[in-house]
């Protein structure tokens, strides 16, 4: 390996790695963010009908065999279901059901149906946009309790569940037969992969696994008047007819609940290294990726990036985070790379190389390399500790915009709204700290997918810092032909937004497909598409 | 490299590559088929208006930018766009429009819809189904003159051209770039990149680079009354909105016309290796298909298997063919192995050890690997001329069946399959030639997509055989949780069976988003769908 490259400190006590529920415990102790208020929403809330104590027997009976704790009516039991991790969104439900079975699923949608009452299905409950709360009181349909395996062919790898299924779950039981799931990201302890599927998750691995739309092989989902819909076979290809599941991957629980999923999954990689560089510029990250596409080529697995201000805010707000480089300021820009192979010797000589390159043309200036897996998760955990980062530092406001533009242009936004809230006085630089520090602007993500998560915090919420940024931000994408949303998805947060990102004709077709599928509008309103 | 492998010789003529084109001009040698007839369509003619002189003037019209020979009307001019290459369907189009924009194509569809007159889109002609000629006197838009490469991001691999572009010719243009297309099937030069998307076209990289539902990331398209949707942006992530993109991937010119598309590109590896197995029983292929993916799991591109039958076919039928074993009797089973990846020393090596294992354990018998891209391309060019191998050896007759199955199962049929024919004496061993030999059975296909390509071949189209063989092979396909188009799609051929593969649900489901965007029924009529 690079002599070049400096060794991870020997640390003996391993960096805790952040999951979705570690980050709710914590978040909780800040301040709650500002909430979408229903004006917010641009909704008049009309569809849904009230809730009575007949439809609530009706219920329990559907689930008389679906186990005591499956009808949550107490409004301690359903109060957790009711606001999303962030605590930026809170609805008023007063009915929680726990199905175990696609039969149970019908049932319930089609009385809902029938009687017109309004049902947000809700997984692990670990999305960023809102989109798996009730706004109002929608009856919360839970799939936790739809946890099943329900086969795995080992020869093709394909794995078929339930949609309850906590991604982190299926990922150590398809370990020990040799598999990974495709995809990986921080909430993955609570995360379902109905919830993954629903909300077409991207996460770390993209990358090299391609999307939930090239791995979901089939899908059984149940419409808004209980049809049933088995779309495909766990089979790799399968040309007969429409491709219907795509319409339900990424929908957010608009267009039916998926209760049952097979998704290829990919041998689990014997070899795994972990490097973290610092780069002088941008122009030096991007000439790092172009070089780790050509060298590193069908074993890169990621390709994280981060600005000094992300790495202050880790140090500044995370306990026990530990600086790669020690005690030394910050540098101006990091990366993470990940190789996954099958066979270490051949992984390190490749990446060894790309990393000698990278020193002696002085593309990276510094770097640390993990040498076992304890400091492959303490790299992680710098990384996945970011937005949790920016959740302390922007306290009372942290606005949190997920885009995608061409990846030359992925940081391009950061600059120029920094330069943004300078002109009017918003600007705080990294150092300035204090109760009066409004618009810090910080930007991360997944490099290869072109996918940047700008964070912009301040100490408390703030209309001038929030009207310099919207709906510029918004527009500055549309202009550079990227997308508002990435991987966040539009939940109740960006639906009004969704006309930046997408056609007024292809607009006028999603209302389409859910004006036929979901006529009564009963499946989580007030969401996803604007209102008309 | 083993030392139980040999060599292959080193022969100085390089075969031919087989492509449609050079297929296309030897099976038209042959006897034509017997063609599918109306009432087997088991659809009435009804939707679609007589073609006038006043129509084609309006369409003179919309093209007059569109060049010289944009319009189609002498029937010499039109005939090669009236039959496939296989001469099994033919329609009696009386006019061929080749537009060059959207914009075009927007107005022929308006008015076409207008007027309800039936259009049927034909890119390469290549299809296997019957999807891309008319049945009856549709127009044919023919997207031949939309071949314009409109970008390509360097960084990310991300190609967009129109939808006319010939396959081949995209893959050298991106080759000299450093990339490649993820995607790769016998018919490349002569298949468009419209026609892959639309028929969702699978082919030889599939196990490596997933299904075009992974790669293509964004569309233009025309619906029906002439609407342009521009669905996404050239983008790996955006969640904003249902997917629409996907219903067009694989809905053979049903729903909409697609103009051009986005697609993700891998990096053209520089290493590639090629080596070709005997096997002495299917057990062995599935052994060293799952010892495949555990030993050359990131570089492993291709595994492609075949029986002694298609051997036997093609050093019969195929003029120059070479075995790549000598002069020696066809074994009971071969697997092409192909990897690709980034380092030539790391794939040998990995290579080497996966073939060392295999001879060790006697899974394989023999073997040869190509030790140039004259070597490599001999080798490919054996596995693609299986199909046209079958075309002539049932000449009159040949039975093709596009299957997938849970790929433990893949090879199932074919035994089932001979002894059935077997035990109503319509059985002919390989070894029986001449005018009166019925139903050779032979099998191939992509291994690792659980795909298989069944072609019982006879002198004569028998309708012994085909009773004996239809409908029990779809039945057999549907008990076994199977598709009965695992790649070649539905076309006029296998739109009355999609029951087999696809639930009453999910086929009611399709209908309704026909009939949603196409309500007249112009496009592509007659195919796909089963009529209702």
């Amino acid at each position: 390996m690079s002599s070049l490259l400096r060794r991870l400190g020997s640390a003996t006590a391993p960096l805790r790695l952040v999951t979705a529920a570690t980050i709710t415990k914590q978040v909780a102790l800040a301040p709650t963010f500002s909430r979408l208020s229903v004006a917010q929403t641009n909704r008049a809330y009309s569809s849904g009908k009230k809730l009575t104590e007949e439809d609530v027997k009706v219920f329990r009976e559907i689930l008389k065999e679906a186990g005591p704790v499956s009808v949550l009516t107490d409004s301690a039991d359903v109060e957790g279901f009711n606001e999303d991790w962030m605590r930026k969104f809170r609805g008023q439900s007063q009915l929680v059901l726990k199905p175990k079975t696609t039969q149970q699923v019908s049932e319930i949608l089609k009385y809902a149906n029938q009687r017109q009452l309004a049902v947000v299905t809700q997984g692990g409950n670990t999305g960023l946009v809102g989109g798996s709360v009730p706004v109002f009181d929608e009856i919360v349909l839970s799939t936790s309790n739809m946890n099943s395996i329900q086969s795995f062919d080992e020869t093709a790898g394909i794995l078929t569940c339930q949609a309850g299924c906590i991604l982190e779950v299926l990922d150590g039981w398809l370990a020990e037969k040799g598999y990974a799931m495709p995809l990986d990201l921080g909430a993955k302890g609570t995360c379902q992969i109905g919830g993954n599927v629903a909300t077409n998750a991207g996460g770390l691995r993209l990358l090299r696994y391609g999307s939930l739309h090239g791995t979901v092989l089939s899908m059984e989902i149940v419409k808004a008047d209980g049809t049933i819909m088995k779309l495909g076979q766990p089979l790799r290809k399968d040309n007969t007819g429409y491709d219907l599941k795509h319409l339900f991957i990424g929908s957010e629980g608009t267009l039916g609940v998926i209760t049952s999923v097979s998704i290829l999954t990919p041998r689990k990689p014997t070899a795994v290294n972990v490097a973290v560089l610092a780069l002088p510029d941008f122009a030096a990250v991007q000439k790092a990726f172009k070089l780790a596409r050509t060298n590193l080529t069908e074993i890169l697995s990621a390709f994280e990036f981060w600005d000094s201000a992300c790495a202050s805010l880790v140090l500044t707000h995370i306990a026990n985070a530990r600086n790669p480089f020690d005690s030394e300021a910050p540098h101006p820009f990091y990366v993470l790379i990940e190789t996954s192979g099958s066979n270490t010797e051949h992984d390190t000589e490749k990446l060894s190389a790309y990393l000698d390159t990278l020193f002696e043309s002085s593309v990276a200036t510094d770097g640390v390399l993990a040498e076992s897996e304890t400091q492959r998760q303490q790299l992680w955990a710098f990384r996945e500790s970011i937005p949790e980062a920016c959740a302390k530092d922007g306290a009372g406001g942290n606005l949190k915009y997920d885009i995608s533009v061409p990846v030359e242009q992925i940081y391009e936004i950061v600059p120029v709204m920094r330069k943004r809230l300078e002109a009017k006085g918003l600007y705080d630089a990294i150092e300035n700290v204090g109760e009066k520090r409004t618009g810090r602007v910080v930007g991360f993500g997944h490099f290869g997918d072109g996918n940047l998560h700008l964070n912009i915090t301040g100490a408390a919420w703030d209309k001038d810092v929030e009207d310099t940024v919207e709906p510029f931000v918004y527009e500055w994408v549309q202009s550079n032909d990227g997308s508002i949303s990435a991987e966040h998805g539009l939940g109740v947060m960006k639906a009004p937004y969704i006309g930046y990102s997408k056609s007024p004709e292809a607009v006028a077709a999603m209302h389409e497909i859910k004006k036929m599928w979901d006529p009564k509008g009963i499946l989580n309103p007030y969401k996803f598409l604007p209102s008309n």
